[in-house]
């Protein structure tokens, strides 16, 4: 699909959406007695879309629905209804490549942008688990295993050429939520721009810094650079703690409407960041000294597993499975050979950390200045102690941008993140 | 399009062509004179392609028509007729952005793969000037024209994300042509393949000592992965002397049906290698010690400026029309911004000019050990001076790809290779 059938769309309301799914014999029975009977509630608290969770007798679904413009501002930013094709196309081939570790597709149609999906239950969105000092024990192994699994299997090295030119060509057209993440990410917080806010007044002189500060505009252009043309792999474009659901026993990657080839660090990033400002975050919401400190040392240790057991799992894949046409083994043969690869697949590695630390710390800047803020600082009540919070994560965003290749292992990431835990930042006003 | 209309595709012999034309008045006033007088002669030279000359009473044209199979080897390696769709895309687009540099297009029939362009006369092909001893002095102005603009236009430099993306996808479908030069200059010279040749028994312990070569099979891999996964900009992807027609007047580039978006530095890269391959082919051709030092002074002059001049005027070119989402301007306000993103320009420049020296050397490699062969080298009759020429070509080659960024000028470069010029080398046999 490239352009949005219109005529067929309309934004499906309560009782349209009650007969639309009535309509939909395998729906229907799945939720069970009558229709009329269906509890149906929209809960949508994204940026983007209309959410339904509609409960019958016997079971319940999420619907989603896109709208022709970006929910959080309104009519005046009109937004593709392709992306839901897009979504659909990543979540079933997430689905293909992580089996369990996306939610189940029940129905999808395109020119309604409308996608029924197994409702999760009891799964929160992690985010909101960690604010409060929530551990997942399942979290390490399941989102390692997602993006080991995603980026691998639709990478170089796992795919033939034509195949993934293919694969790239299938996801263009989903150019405009990239240039969401192209402007709100890699440009607009490092520049005046009316949609950007931060705590105020607190961090407008950390603002202004960063408008001013050259080398970070040289780092940040190098990363968007990277990002609108590095096609390695099937990102999920948007794989922050808001999009992964999460029980003690179960993670769900959800809303992958960003999906796109770009390059792997992105994701890794966004992972590694959205901890980190958890973390960050952490301070602000203790009411008594320490009481968090526990899963302070969670989060953390939680940032140092997400690298390695990547790292261990993507590279236990490219031993395993190198059907790409990347590193061909016929150029690897005897035991130098297989020596010298080895060697190169942990420089490989070592090229994608220092991405990925370059993209977590964009991510960590666009929370804090830019038009998307995140409720790990948002739901501390205290600006003060907020922008305290905030400043220190930008503290160390501007070295991971600046400085990334200097963060040699992740544990340099997250003992530079231990040094800023108390750190006094310099407020404005 | 993107696959083939095969039904509609017939190979036109002379008579078939002969009605062909007859049928289409613009060309046929063109030709001049009645269809049964008009003088077609084929002429193609090249791997891929039937061309055909034709004469008529008042003008001439060139007729280029894809075959289903790789023109060098035969039926038995189809290849997909679509590639006439990429060149005459190609072409379309490099002449609005190089207008007068690339042949103009009289016509073009999509279903059987057929192209009609002016008749480029009195221009040959660049390489078999260079056999020759030939000095174009059009040439640098022309060809780094071509690729400053070809290039610089088609980057995320000048081009917005979504526009970029959709061009990404309009080439996606090459990946038959893409795939050629990602087996035969990436992979197959460095391992026992089929197709290799090589000057034997001379080159016999070169041969098996690239095969062997760790170092270098890891630099080509690099280089290849980068071939298939940077979509920098729209390339010609085989801009090698035998695809520029020259007279001591005009430049045209032709034949531009490897065009995809790929890294810039192998189509410069591309231009460098082959001018290198002229001046290492030269001591062979000599009859007397010196006869062609003018000839061999002014190609090295010429590689300088090759470099020298592309990089002046696609720096031009980003200071006077950055309209892309890369590098916004926007983030580099005021004096300090300017000389912040003209630093970064140079450090752009720098990073393109290592990889088209790793690139340059991937096309060294490919024509002395590889399928395709270039006639620099093969006209020079006497197998042992040919393998000394090639054997110096390849130790610059091997130097250029493993240790590219000690290059850090193209006098570097040039210098490496006049060193060489005398260079014995132990031969096989």
């Amino acid at each position: 699909m490239d352009g949005d059938r219109a005529g067929d769309y309309r934004i499906l309301h309560e009782a349209d959406l009650r007969d639309y799914l009535a309509g939909l014999p395998d729906i229907a029975a799945l939720l069970g007695g009558e229709p009329a009977s269906w509890a149906i509630t929209e809960v949508g608290d994204g940026n983007l879309n209309l959410v339904f969770i509609v409960k019958g007798a016997r079971d319940g679904i999420a619907v989603k629905q896109a709208l022709p413009y970006v929910r959080l501002v309104g009519e005046s930013w009109p937004l593709p209804l392709s992306r839901a094709h897009y979504e659909y196309l990543a979540l079933s081939r997430q689905a293909q490549l992580a089996p369990g570790l996306v939610p189940a597709v029940l129905h999808h149609h395109d020119a309604l942008a409308l996608t029924v999906m197994e409702l999760l239950e009891p799964h929160i969105i992690m985010r909101k688990g960690l604010v409060g000092a929530r551990q997942y024990p399942r979290f390490v192994d399941d989102v390692t295993t997602f993006m080991a699994m995603t980026l691998f299997f639709t990478s170089d090295l796992a795919v033939a050429a034509a195949a993934k030119k293919e694969g790239i060509a299938a996801f263009a057209g989903n150019h405009a939520l990239c240039k969401i993440t192209e402007d709100l990410i890699f440009t607009d917080p490092y520049r005046i721009a009316e949609q950007n806010r931060w705590t105020a007044p607190y961090l407008d002189g950390l603002a202004a810094q960063l408008r001013d500060d050259m080398e970070l505009h040289v780092a940040v252009c190098r990363l968007k650079l990277k990002f609108m043309a590095s096609p390695e792999a099937l990102l999920h474009g948007d794989l922050h703690t808001g999009s992964i659901m999460v029980t003690d026993n179960e993670t769900r990657v959800i809303d992958p409407e960003f999906a796109f080839y770009g390059p792997m660090g992105f994701d890794v990033g966004a992972v590694l960041a959205n901890l980190l400002m958890a973390y960050f975050a952490s301070a602000g919401h203790e009411r008594a000294a320490g009481e968090r400190s526990a899963f302070e040392g969670w989060v953390l240790e939680t940032v140092d597993k997400v690298w390695n057991e990547f790292a261990r799992k993507f590279l236990d894949l490219w031993r395993a499975e190198a059907t790409g046409d990347a590193y061909p083994p016929s150029l690897f043969t005897g035991d130098r050979g297989a020596a010298r690869l080895e060697a190169e697949r942990q420089a490989y590695m070592q090229r994608l950390f220092t991405d990925a630390v370059g993209f977590a710390a964009a991510k960590i800047i666009r929370r804090i200045f830019g038009l998307a803020h995140n409720i790990d600082f948002e739901l501390i009540e205290d600006p003060r102690r907020r922008a305290i919070s905030e400043a220190r994560a930008v503290r160390l965003a501007r070295k991971m941008m600046v400085d990334a290749p200097t963060f040699r292992t992740i544990a340099d990431v997250t003992g530079a993140a231990r040094n800023l835990r108390d750190w006094q930042p310099e407020l404005s006003g």
